[in-house]
């Protein structure tokens, strides 16, 4: 995949995989671009253009075979392999993380929590243990962790993906309320809860405003 | 403010001010729009112009004030108002959000969980009670909702907003893996975790492909 493919596209990919998934628990076997389009809300012609980035998929008048093009995205998205993850920061948030069993049955295999607590170090939630925070660069380092969750507070999460860094993660999922710091070789998808929320107040007001 | 605003300019409002806020921490009292590009990665000429939408507010060789801007961004945004907030499925995810403190101390109040098992109909989460699924439009009505969190699995989403819709709310903050049908008066902001993993999965890929 030589071509960079701009992030507009990438993340439509998992809506596209959402609703591919939905049509083949209906036994839908073929869709076209025109029905796709009604389903999803993007246009028929952005539909093309966007699964053109990655070859096409569809045949003329035919459309698009659901299983097959639900797999191909999978595989773009590359959820046809296995993650080993590791959350650091057990507090509500990260623990309702680490539980959320639609992660694993995606391939993303949740191995340790990370903490600075002592008195949750050494406990289990649910199956996964809480170790200590002072082991995450060797545990990183010797149990080929592929993701690393950040759930802590926003003044620990810099020195946190520091420590990651240096023991060679690849990915960072930043649930802190910042934007980390980090070399090229290391890629960091936010969610930044409060900020959405604030669009959310924003876009309250402005509807009450035009709908007044 | 008849004038549309884009949505790109308003994702990044939140972030105009939560950088604010830390200058204001720092007492840092005015800064230059070459300065906060420095810090917040936006161009000098990308943050005139997004603050050129609401009027302005910097001046000619004195830069902006930063209490100022940061109290103009958080009237922008709406988070001078206080907003009475509800959440609905008291699983995991919704028990962090509707414990998580950030959002009371910034004027989000959350009034009552909603849930439909009666194993937790009646307790308290924190100091939250878990009202009974069955009294929710009820209670919207009654009680001056502004703001209704769903966290409830995929299946049952639409048919809360719904509900939510027929009581009068005006805002959804929507953590289900779906998109909600609402209507015109009705803003909705979703959270769609699984959709931001499958992000990072893909970036994670690629980047592994290009720095081979």
């Amino acid at each position: 995949m030589a071509k960079k493919i701009s992030m507009a596209v990438i993340r439509r990919l998992p809506k596209y995989y959402r609703y591919l998934k939905e049509l083949l628990d209906k036994d839908v076997n073929r869709i076209s671009s025109k029905e796709l389009s009604q389903i999803i809300g993007f246009t028929a012609s952005q539909i093309r253009q966007d699964l053109n980035n990655f070859g096409g998929f569809g045949q003329q008048g035919y459309g698009y075979n659901v299983a097959e093009l639900y797999n191909e995205i999978g595989k773009i998205l590359g959820l046809n392999k296995e993650y080993n993850t590791i959350l650091i920061g057990a507090g509500n948030l990260g623990q309702a993380i680490a539980n959320y069993s639609g992660f694993q049955k995606s391939g993303f295999k949740m191995k340790a929590i990370f903490d600075i607590n002592p008195r949750i170090i050494g406990l289990k939630i649910k199956d996964i243990e809480v170790l200590d925070i002072d082991i995450l660069e060797e545990y990183v380092k010797e149990n080929n962790i592929h993701i690393a969750v950040i759930c802590t507070p926003k003044e620990k999460a810099q020195q946190i993906a520091d420590v990651l860094v240096k023991s060679g993660i690849r990915g960072i999922w930043n649930f802190a309320p910042v934007d980390l710091h980090l070399p090229e070789h290391v890629v960091v998808e936010n969610v930044h809860l409060t900020e959405s929320l604030y669009t959310l107040s924003y876009l309250l007001n402005e509807n009450e405003e035009a709908t007044k």
